[in-house]
């Protein structure tokens, strides 16, 4: 087997420097680089550190699973995520799947294939047991969600969240203070056992809080989706069977706008005619006509906040934590304060 | 040093268990792949194939440069490269950066960090030189843009983009053809040598071809910025220095978008008191009101055809080529026709 000395000989450079090369330091010439890279694929030479350096490899990589593509409440968070890993040293590597493609399996394939040293979740199922996620044998956070419903035992995971009850309760609450009694719900699913289900429950708790009977023919449901254009179509559809409300929750900003625009095209104004409140805050939400009220997520911290937990399993630094941040809420002009009571 | 059959030994398992553990193969059991993997770690194992298994990790991965966080424009494009790398057997290790970071220096850095065997620019100049790419020694191909000011030649760099001057022509033209003279632009940068200078050269090509002569109090910038908050930011400031135009084109939806707030706050509604129209198509411009007028990219398009391109030169099958997509208008509700020339 060749020494780190034949190689230098073989490349015509100096010992140290074939080393700075093995180590991947950024100090050699790229001249220097590609020649000891030659001789080293010439030769099949296996440095002494080859079996540190495959762990080295290995355990740069963290997975980030994205549960829901074409999400723009994501955006912010992953270039959160991306940051914060890259700051620590560690590379992410990301799969986006779609919003109804299982993001445990996606998360167990990419650790084998990957060889990662921990997963962060963004979006995904409340409700997980332990045989689940038995497959995942590296530590992982999910990020924007937590395990509600699920019976994950609290010292095997970590999760960054706001409270989704809590934070449709508030929003819906917004809604009966500013004197409207006939609320909507716009919702993915009523039990899909995610923060569509959360967001449902805070609605309904609203409404029993406050002496609302609750009717289910003003929730609408776009069956199992948060994408803007099935927001629009449920929206549309719920439209030509009942107008029977002043006021409507959507449980995301995105489907908010899209629901907005089913109301205009079926004559009725925001806030006008109806008030139309949300969660989650994304950019464009601030800028469309009428600006959206909503309760926003802390986007940058959901994602630095995750990255510091799995880290801080991954480097021995602490447990596993789950994490509940506050929502801010954004008095934009799509609620309106009914006089009349 | 250890053979094959002393890691079988001391992990209690068969050879061939254990070379399939080695070789990352799916058909082994998560015990069994444990306890090979302890033995291979406690006893700094250097298995035969190593160098192989070096060069396969490294040459799995394909870099993903994203400058300019929080485009929306660019989810789907993402996805789509994502999952195109993906069929094809390729790890996406995604780097995203600020819009003035420099796109070819993140490129450089994750080639020798992240062991690449290509890179995918999505967003960045296009005025390279040859030196400038030099530090970058694997295949690339830019996603969205192309080389149009620069000299790299044209057998060394692959690129997929819109012809970004024809569309803006396109769309400005659109607005002279409504009966519009008063045309404003609201630009990133006139002289970037990027996608916001040959847009305005779009401009500009189409007001001179129909006449019509180029007033630079028209022309807004962000001032090197396609971030929604600055176009908003910077229409306001042209509103409260003039309002002499009945139309306005915007490089790009997010900035339309922003820019359409602006214009109500001074008083303007769209379409009735000023036409806007833009380029990009991204989701939620087809959902505001009024629906914005603007040309689609082929995102989906670029995205796959982006990776096509490089894994046709990475893989021997052909070389560099430069493609150009054809966008697809979208008529909105945000350009009035006028009555009187």
């Amino acid at each position: 087997m060749l020494t780190i000395k034949d190689i230098a000989r073989l490349s015509g450079v100096s010992v140290s420097t074939v080393s700075r090369v093995l180590n991947d330091r950024p100090d050699v010439s790229e001249e220097s680089r590609r020649r000891v890279r030659a001789v080293i694929e010439d030769q099949h030479y296996i440095p002494n550190n080859t079996a540190r350096d495959l762990v080295r490899i290995r355990s740069e990589a963290i997975g980030l699973v994205v549960r829901g593509v074409q999400n723009p409440f994501y955006t912010d968070i992953i270039h959160a995520i991306e940051r914060a890993l890259d700051t620590a040293g560690y590379t992410m590597v990301m799969r986006q799947i779609g919003f109804s493609d299982d993001e445990i399996e996606a998360g167990a394939v990419m650790q084998r294939e990957k060889r990662l040293r921990g997963i962060i979740f963004l979006g995904g199922r409340s409700d997980y047991t332990p045989d689940e996620l038995a497959r995942v044998t590296v530590p992982f956070v999910f990020c924007s969600y937590t395990n509600s419903y699920g019976t994950l035992d609290p010292k095997r995971y970590s999760s960054v969240s706001i409270c989704d009850e809590g934070a449709a309760f508030d929003a819906v609450s917004k809604l009966v203070e500013s004197g409207h009694t006939r609320v909507a719900a716009l919702i993915a699913d009523a039990d899909d056992s995610s923060i569509s289900q959360l967001r449902y429950q805070g609605y309904c708790r609203a409404l029993r809080e406050h002496g609302i009977p609750l009717r289910d023919e003003l929730v609408f449901s776009t069956d199992d989706s948060f994408a803007i254009e099935d927001a629009y179509r449920a929206m549309g559809a719920a439209l030509s069977r009942t107008g029977d409300f002043t006021a409507l929750f959507a449980i995301a900003d995105d489907m908010a706008i899209g629901a907005m625009r089913a109301l205009r095209e079926h004559g009725r104004s925001v806030p006008e005619d109806c008030s139309v409140i949300a969660i989650d805050g994304i950019a464009v939400s601030e800028y469309i006509h009428p600006m959206l009220t909503t309760l926003c997520q802390p986007k940058t911290e959901l994602g630095a906040k995750s990255v510091e937990l799995l880290l801080d399993v991954i480097e021995g630094r602490g447990g596993h934590e789950q994490v509940t941040l506050p929502t801010v809420f954004r008095a934009g002009a799509s609620v309106r304060r009914l006089n009349a009571l």
